[in-house]
């Protein structure tokens, strides 16, 4: 049971990842909870859709790539690279069209085979040291 | 094999942890694998211990709390959450002896039993938000 778990949770990831890279909003309920929180925060998922559109508004070029995946059934953790070109001020820097590079720390939750929480850290110390 | 992994590099993380916590710096070569690189670069346990003396010294009421923990082997996930003082600047911010709430999620790698690989990203967004 718990290695079935495992397969089902971390191929059902990059499955989730392409859903984001591909902008599918639609399809993002097959893989987010109605009730889904973000570093403890409960936003729901139109919240969660909004906050990956304003990214997606902020950085057009954004593509998520992941670096790690690790799997401990409901939990998935995974570092997620990004090398992309905030067009304006990303994380209240001015970043300003310049490419940077920087990865996400990022823990996911399931329940009933979705993600219900999400526990995120966007490196920003470094993207600092590249302005 | 998988499963005796498991439990082996699972049972392994509250001690390191408790190593830390006690700065209990002659003990770490038990846990940390002489050429442990730390987000890509190569510090050797070392340059491993300076940065936590350093740490210590800059916060001297630091302590790590495990708020998650996902076993993988060879790799864990943790999130580790911290409330604590920074006495002067903490990551470039004048924190100044501030109480101050954050989380660093970090992932390690495993080789001979030993951390050998460590990606950290430490949440200074939410300590900028606290100021």
């Amino acid at each position: 049971m718990k290695r079935l778990r495992y397969h089902r949770v971390r191929s059902t990831s990059p499955d989730y990842i392409a859903c984001l890279n591909q902008q599918d909003w639609p399809k993002l309920e097959q893989f987010v909870h109605d009730e889904v929180s973000h570093n403890g925060e409960r936003i729901g998922i139109s919240g969660y859709r909004k906050m990956l559109e304003k990214d997606f508004h902020e950085i057009p070029d954004l593509h998520f790539n992941i670096r790690l995946l690790i799997s401990d059934p409901p939990r998935i953790a995974s570092r997620l690279q990004f090398d992309c070109t905030p067009k304006g001020k990303f994380l209240g820097l001015d970043v300003e069209g310049k490419r940077v590079s920087f990865a996400e720390n990022v823990f996911y939750e399931f329940r009933s085979e979705k993600i219900w929480q999400v526990w995120s850290v966007v490196d920003k110390v470094a993207i600092e040291a590249q302005l």
